[in-house]
């Protein structure tokens, strides 16, 4: 599976149940977008990890629907007394024993892959998590700034915020012109991801943020390519429903990159998975197969012109048991595409 | 003023409401014993340093002793949970908001003398603390260990453990051998306590732990040299009173070092000021003055006969008045001293 935080973590949670019901003895391995990281107070977040790790071991707080249940802010409040973060950005203290424990090991040489690794073994979540890289490729959003300078990053008039800034504290109200991921040409898979890639039957791609989860996951070089290869067959779920993003603001990340916040128009901004990368865009196809909600019926014969086969299927996830049926539709559909000659 | 933690802020504290009470004007700088600290999870800790910010700023425990009042331990217990601290050390959560900023700071390139002035920005403390050094030089403590092979650090049936693992896990139980600081020869004092020193009137010797706390202090090279050359005289108050520490545990530490838990036993081995050094032991004398417990009167003709002046006084700090009390004859003793043709 390919996903990002909150959204990913509830379908992953999803398809966990579904194979504990049905299909016993399939492991299941989580690629986990890491753009969404930052250092922050000399600690190294990495939020859509995180909140795979808590909604898995059901230590997540699903009234507020992020963070660690029971949760205070004492440490917070101490680090913005001595001005060391920022006020717009808490951390919980239950939440902050996970990012200690992960920079002492970092610190100490352990890789991203090493510390989740370790990190999950005290619980028993399965399903295996791997960061999407064990580089650093935090997410950089360009926004207009008409007094700003050039600089060897950005145009005059332009500047850069952390994704944690645009998103934490604006909440992505500035409009974004592009998103800016530092080091991506560095930065290789993990060897986790590679290995899940090109041993799976079935690569799921969550309803995460089409443009900030799974489009960094998949611009990580040698990912598209890997994805390509993979022995699995790859279906995708939609995050936009009825013309709405069904959490988090992934309608001003798609408007960013020019694609409408529509569920055919995720798919074609995919595109159909092929081994041959598409002639005008150079961009490699994802996507077999495509789920999109039943209110968007009309979307599928606009996917299915692309070459990728769709259904319309229950898409809410409201609870855990139509989180697994809509998992069980995501395998479904991608049985079928396999056992088709 | 050199000092250790908890004992030695108290004595800062009375240092503190002496001056403003008769000597408004005069300006207090603590030199701070740093042999205490240690990395725990990647963060860098310093029990003395904190225990002098907490008890001047008034955010101290007074009930337990020691940390922040209204501590919890919620993050702690997430990193035991995690296999990253011991069990046998707990980090209070408020304490670790200074522990986090500290260390975020100290990896952004800043010195431990820049980090203890940024952090103590957030309080009126109206005295400033230094460092003893910049560098690290952590104590070790060698144990007697029959079956531990010889090392480049250690003889055959030897070990080390950190201070904190002989002080806080084993309470200082195991008979120390000797006290080890790793680093020590390449470290030298910090600009602030040098600059303290040789502009000083008057320094005073803490109650503190003589070993552990002065003793590491005194033993940074440079600093004998800058107590010797400080144009201040030099009066220290006695932390043994009728033949038991004050706090803590000093006779474990006085034992390894074949010093008796004795008032004018530890006056003999800070040993009379000079400007020369000692034939025999190539140690530097720190003082010119010594104030004993009234119970230990009759240490005061022993201390004289080593060439320091001594007198007996109330030495119990039971609250803030007996620490200024206290104070204020440590600060008569000096002014007598220097009064003297």
């Amino acid at each position: 599976m390919l996903a990002g935080g909150v959204g990913g973590a509830r379908f992953v949670r999803g398809v966990r149940e579904e194979v504990r019901r049905h299909r016993p003895g399939a492991s299941v391995d989580v690629i986990v977008n890491t753009g969404d990281d930052w250092w922050l107070a000399g600690l190294r977040i990495t939020p859509d990890l995180d909140s795979m790790l808590y909604t898995l071991s059901g230590q997540n707080d699903e009234v507020r629907g992020w963070g660690r249940v029971g949760e205070s802010e004492r440490v917070s409040a101490e680090l913005q007394a001595y001005g060391v973060t920022p006020e717009w950005f808490t951390l919980g203290d239950l939440d902050l024993g996970t990012h200690i424990a992960r920079t002492a090991w970092l610190r100490a040489g352990a890789t991203p892959s090493e510390v989740i690794a370790r990190l999950q073994e005290r619980w028993e979540l399965g399903v295996t998590l791997h960061p999407a890289t064990d580089d650093e490729v935090d997410t950089h959003v360009v926004v207009a700034d008409p007094g700003a300078p050039g600089t060897d990053e950005n145009a005059e008039g332009e500047r850069e915020l952390h994704f944690q800034e645009w998103w934490t504290r604006h909440r992505a109200s500035i409009p974004a012109l592009r998103f800016h991921q530092h080091g991506l040409h560095r930065a290789i898979p993990s060897v986790g991801a590679l290995d899940a890639l090109l041993g799976a039957d079935i690569v799921l791609i969550a309803p995460s943020n089409p443009v900030v989860s799974i489009g960094t996951i998949v611009s990580i070089p040698g990912m598209a390519q890997a994805i390509t290869a993979s022995p699995g067959t790859v279906v995708g779920v939609s995050p936009i429903i009825a013309g709405a993003a069904v959490r988090g603001m992934a309608d001003a990340c798609l408007q960013a990159i020019g694609v409408a916040t529509d569920a055919a128009a995720v798919a074609q901004h995919y595109g159909a998975r092929s081994r041959v990368r598409h002639a005008a865009s150079g961009i490699r196809g994802l996507l077999d197969g495509w789920l999109v909600a039943s209110e968007d019926a009309a979307a599928v014969p606009v996917v299915e012109e692309a070459g990728i086969t769709a259904r319309a299927v229950p898409l809410w996830m409201r609870d855990l048991d139509t989180a697994a049926d809509l998992a069980r539709d995501a395998i479904d559909l991608a049985l079928e595409l396999r056992s088709r000659p």
